[in-house]
């Protein structure tokens, strides 16, 4: 995207120039899995088949998995996402817990808090779905953010790579 | 695919006597939910009906989805359990990622590595999967037990209760 067009705008004009909406199959050709790679240095692009098959995927998961998007309007670009899984639980009553992943908003986009609005879309349609809560992990730099977004430091996330 | 075999190599007597396996409707009745209350103290007693719902839920989820316990054969009860959902991304390649959940040993049972049995087997179960990592939250008092279990801490966890 254009660095300087974003500059020209007007912050009230966000809603409209940069609208949040589900993923959708011709996301894949506006930079969706680049802006992706922004967040994990090993990702790698992905074939078109690839793409529709894991889309597949998690259409197939219905309601209980969304990816949300922002598309620039002026560039056609994806430049912001986060998704949302809800997880069944036989506790609380078989509640259900929305997990927050996969959030970043593009470098050229920043400081337009499309960040805040990503998650506030997530913890909505959790909210929505009946979660009794929405749980992330995120670096420690992160926190003081998702502080803004009404988080708060609960535990410690451990991780094993194969 | 099939998890369980990995878990069967585990050593001593506690293999034939405490035997890991895959969470039967059966469970209900064997004390499963009454296992779970004693990680959340917000938990309830399910119906029946609401136990079979919330299963066939987990069910429809294939290979994505797997819940282990161990039934104690002397006493007929569940004394053990955890959890691992496979989730598919668009990163890394359209990669996959284990997310371990709801881990708990009856007090009456605690001190004979049944924790440490119950995540190696979710763990293998993640690996033979696809996933390229395996991943929980926890509090800082775990740390160590998850740390003996191959892990390490990473980030920090994020919530916000509705």
């Amino acid at each position: 995207m254009d660095g300087r067009s974003a500059a020209t705008r007007v912050d009230g004009d966000d809603d409209e120039l940069l609208p949040l909406r589900r993923l959708e199959i011709s996301d894949h050709a506006k930079g969706f899995v680049d802006l992706l790679s922004q967040l994990s240095p090993s990702s790698t692009p992905l074939s078109d088949a690839d793409f529709r098959a894991r889309f597949a995927d998690l259409a197939a998961l219905g309601d209980d998995h969304l990816i949300v998007v922002c598309e620039d309007r002026v560039s056609g670009r994806i430049v912001a996402t986060g998704c949302v899984f809800v997880e069944r639980k036989f506790l609380r009553g078989a509640g259900k817990v929305g997990h927050i992943e996969d959030v970043v908003v593009d470098a050229s986009a920043r400081g337009r808090h499309l960040g805040q609005r990503v998650v506030r879309y997530l913890t909505d349609y959790a909210k929505a779905a009946g979660c009794y809560k929405v749980i992330l992990d995120c670096s420690i730099e992160l926190r003081s953010f998702y502080e803004k977004c009404g988080f708060k430091e609960k535990d410690i996330q451990m991780a094993l790579y194969f």
